[in-house]
């Protein structure tokens, strides 16, 4: 029954407003690894389940929202994306998703936890679906931050920067800072574009997406925030595309659908018909937008939801 | 700090997945009508906000992303929305939306809880501001369902129909059929417009707005649903526009604006640029739709989230 | 830190008064009998701990006291407790606390649940004990009221009562009523001793435990609550003594610490000093003694905490 | 429904071994003083309660157990008890305790809170009873420390320090060290009794009252530790009696019964048949005591349950 109070529990805050309890159907599989603790369990309705430090990760109900959002938006608007990074993306399904572009001849994954990507390897097959194993790839464990310094000039059509939120310290603080994106852009090609997820695009707490935006537009010419509504996460979850060439707004549904048609693209949430609607924000995230700051490595986000 | 496990909560459910408990940071006001409990509390960045047994209703945080969809799509789409019908709406903010359009000469709400609607009049005029003084304003506390009946053929322009959700047994259960939505048909006009709001419109929970556009296409020609980003209740909200002889999608950004304009209508979430984001629905949505059932007096819908 | 709110919690409910969520710092074995769910984790300070359907059974903080508290008295009560059975008991810890006295030479075991009594053994060593491998043990799986019913007249000496509390229509029901209890006098000795574990002890959910003491005193000449400080149920646990033709109040210090000493019996919570203790009663479990019911097969007790 | 999810509820935490959440069916008055944040509410079962800073302090099930503990023993053992202290103790309680012997000629309450005792007055009649306005009753709203610092020499007969726990930096660190003790002892007469509340009893948590214990006997010749089954803490809770000349174990049933008779005395919980049970302690406590360590006001305890 559905307001059963009984039962086994992970429980995560939103902000100080809320917290969530994620009722645990089967655990399946618990571990640690240098970086962090996992669960994967069974959650109803949800199904299989992903919980870092306990907070959910990713569902089968609807991870296809979160990493189509994740990747085809910049793969899509690439006229011919052939060399691809995903920085962290441990699932490998961002991976899987940039994979689906024929287009691609190159696809480097760089995940600094590397216990985390073995144990994904084995038990969240439906999340990769064999990505790690298609020729085109080459996994990395590594500082993300550092190995795209070293890319300069590299000239990478595609950066997708599927990173943790920047927890006060934690490993993905730095990872949302000026610094970074210049890195980011200096590592892309003429034409080159970077997406990243970027936080919550609720009302309650859209600062972190704001603050992306914003600084973004320090670095790159086209910025464009978006969202995909991540039922697993409570909450509309934002990315922002950023671009040195290509405007995301000048791409039209029937070029969308040519472009999926060529490459062999199927997806479920970023339809032609949808994409519009994804960059489409409401007011409030506009003025969030407003508001914000530049974030820098010596002032940097303090994620706090 | 964000994660204390001590305080204050209420706890609701979201099917059989989760549990969400809010934070209440300052207990406002407790009480018990005929139909329902009530509290009224200060939630940590929500803001002042209403529980009714127990289950969030409105926060100040986003209430205006409710009730501008609850009432802008169909009192804009209408071209002289003269006479107006609230079902439910017990705080008196979908009044205050319709209110908006100077084009109203006569809004009827009928809401059968006159004990909490009295307390909301003292004690929400964030919500209402004075919607229920305004002179064009009737309140009625009745069973909506058999008012409406009566009013066949009394040509209302618009239905709002800002109902409970239809728990099995509830008093909204009966609200949520095809011979109700009949009923809304026979007492509006020849081109009438009604609009309900339909559940959750996250990709757990569809059946329920599923449901309503599918049976509503078995009484009204037009037929679409919408949806608004409401945090307070953690998903996406569904609606749905039901209509005798306009169709929402016709309306252009342009002829919004101007509407908006001649009503001295001014909206935050609604906007003239955000109709279309608002009625392109995810493929999951029209997955379920695809998948619905009609609903009837004999088999209605039964609410488990 | 002791009150952050994120991480893994099994929740259990203590009447309609409150819930209990206990955190789960490491989940060691998840699974399902034909009976029930259960789970094996570590509990921070409680230590490795079961629960059964969600409700905590047992932790190594502890169980020594329940356990001791379970078996002792009667054991010690008897002035040569040779034949003793304990029915349920799963984790083998009843059994090893009465296998204590070097007097028994026959230990019968009777748990209707085979497949947690198997797990018991490989994954709950520090219960059991090696107890299933001592040669006077016999482990049977069958329904101890019935097997019970086929031992009228075998004169055993001492039946300890390890039983799930009697949840409506759950496997513990029927083995709380006065025909459960004759079936029992009938199955032991002249001198025979019964002790069961009764419920709570705290002044808000005394009645299980008052209408069982109340019941034996319809079987039984002798009966005597008693109970111990639990702190993994978070409430004093009673107990219930029943005897044929011995008075457990008769027992002075000194003669429990002498067939301590003569039956090689070494106890950390029920020890000489501690008996009486025990043994009395606070005026409120007077109280609901002396306002309950007999407890039948035809109006059992139905649990509600 | 005992295990229905939804609801209001307040949540402490116990160690982190568990959080507790008690179910408020009406919130009956909340508010802060200077010192605390405190709700009143209604909780099945226990009824009527009191939250401080989200910690419950009593409820009308069982607040007599801790109030008789509170004060009783002491009052009881003393021979002639006329000039009674009581610290803290903001209910009024344990000072309506103090005046049941009717050997009291003046009662001096020591709580710093002024604002949460004027509230008290108007909203907890059922725990003061009218204690406050007794006329043996002097009324202090001042720093109970500095106060009993004054009253060194003036031979009070009983002091009962009802105090809060000894949380880091909190109001009541200071009233557990062994300073604090000596500050008593001197303004005690010659053979004067202090009792106070001590924490837990469990298992889990009983380092305060073994500290208490170890650090009470540097400063008085007799000192013994006690408990009594508050359910409402959902743990046996402890306290301790210092004497400087009389040994509560040298009481008989007889003697105390004969005491009640003579001062109008009756309880419910600490009744002459139960005083030896109340101070007869596990051994888990006493092995606790033999481990514990001197509080002072340089290393004083720091409460983390």
């Amino acid at each position: 029954m559905s307001s059963d109070a009984t039962g086994m529990f992970i429980t995560e805050t939103h902000t100080d407003a809320a917290l969530w309890q994620f009722r645990v159907s089967k655990m399946l599989l618990e571990g640690k690894t240098k970086y962090q603790t996992y669960q994967i369990c069974e959650v109803p309705r949800f199904g299989k389940s992903l919980f870092l430090d306990y907070n959910i990760q990713t569902s089968l109900l609807d991870e296809y929202i979160f990493h189509e959002c994740m990747s085809q938006p910049a793969m899509t608007l690439h006229p011919h994306p052939k060399r691809v990074v995903v920085c962290g993306g441990g699932e490998g399904a961002t991976l899987r998703e940039a994979l689906k572009h024929n287009t691609v001849t190159q696809a480097t994954m760089v995940d600094i936890d590397q216990e985390l990507v073995d144990m994904v390897k084995v038990h969240m097959k439906e999340w990769h679906q064999g990505a790690f194993e298609d020729p085109r790839t080459t996994l990395l464990h590594t500082d993300a931050r550092a190995w795209l310094q070293a890319e300069k000039g590299q000239a990478w059509d595609v950066i997708l920067s599927d990173l943790p939120n920047p927890h006060e310290e934690g490993p993905g603080q730095m990872l949302f800072t000026k610094e970074y994106f210049q890195i980011c852009a200096d590592a892309l090609s003429e034409d080159g574009i970077l997406a990243l997820q970027a936080g919550s695009a609720s009302e309650n707490y859209p600062e972190c997406f704001a603050c992306c935006v914003k600084t973004l537009r320090e670095v790159f010419p086209h910025v464009a925030g978006y969202y995909g509504m991540v039922n697993t996460f409570f909450q509309p979850w934002a990315f922002v595309l950023a671009s040195k060439s290509l405007d995301p707004m000048d791409l039209t549904e029937a070029e969308i659908a040519s472009r999926f048609d060529a490459r062999g693209v199927k997806n479920r949430y970023y339809t032609p018909r949808f994409h519009h609607a994804c960059f489409t924000l409401p007011e409030y995230l506009l003025e969030a937008i407003a508001n914000a700051r530049i974030l820098t490595d010596a002032e940097p986000f303090v994620w706090t939801a």
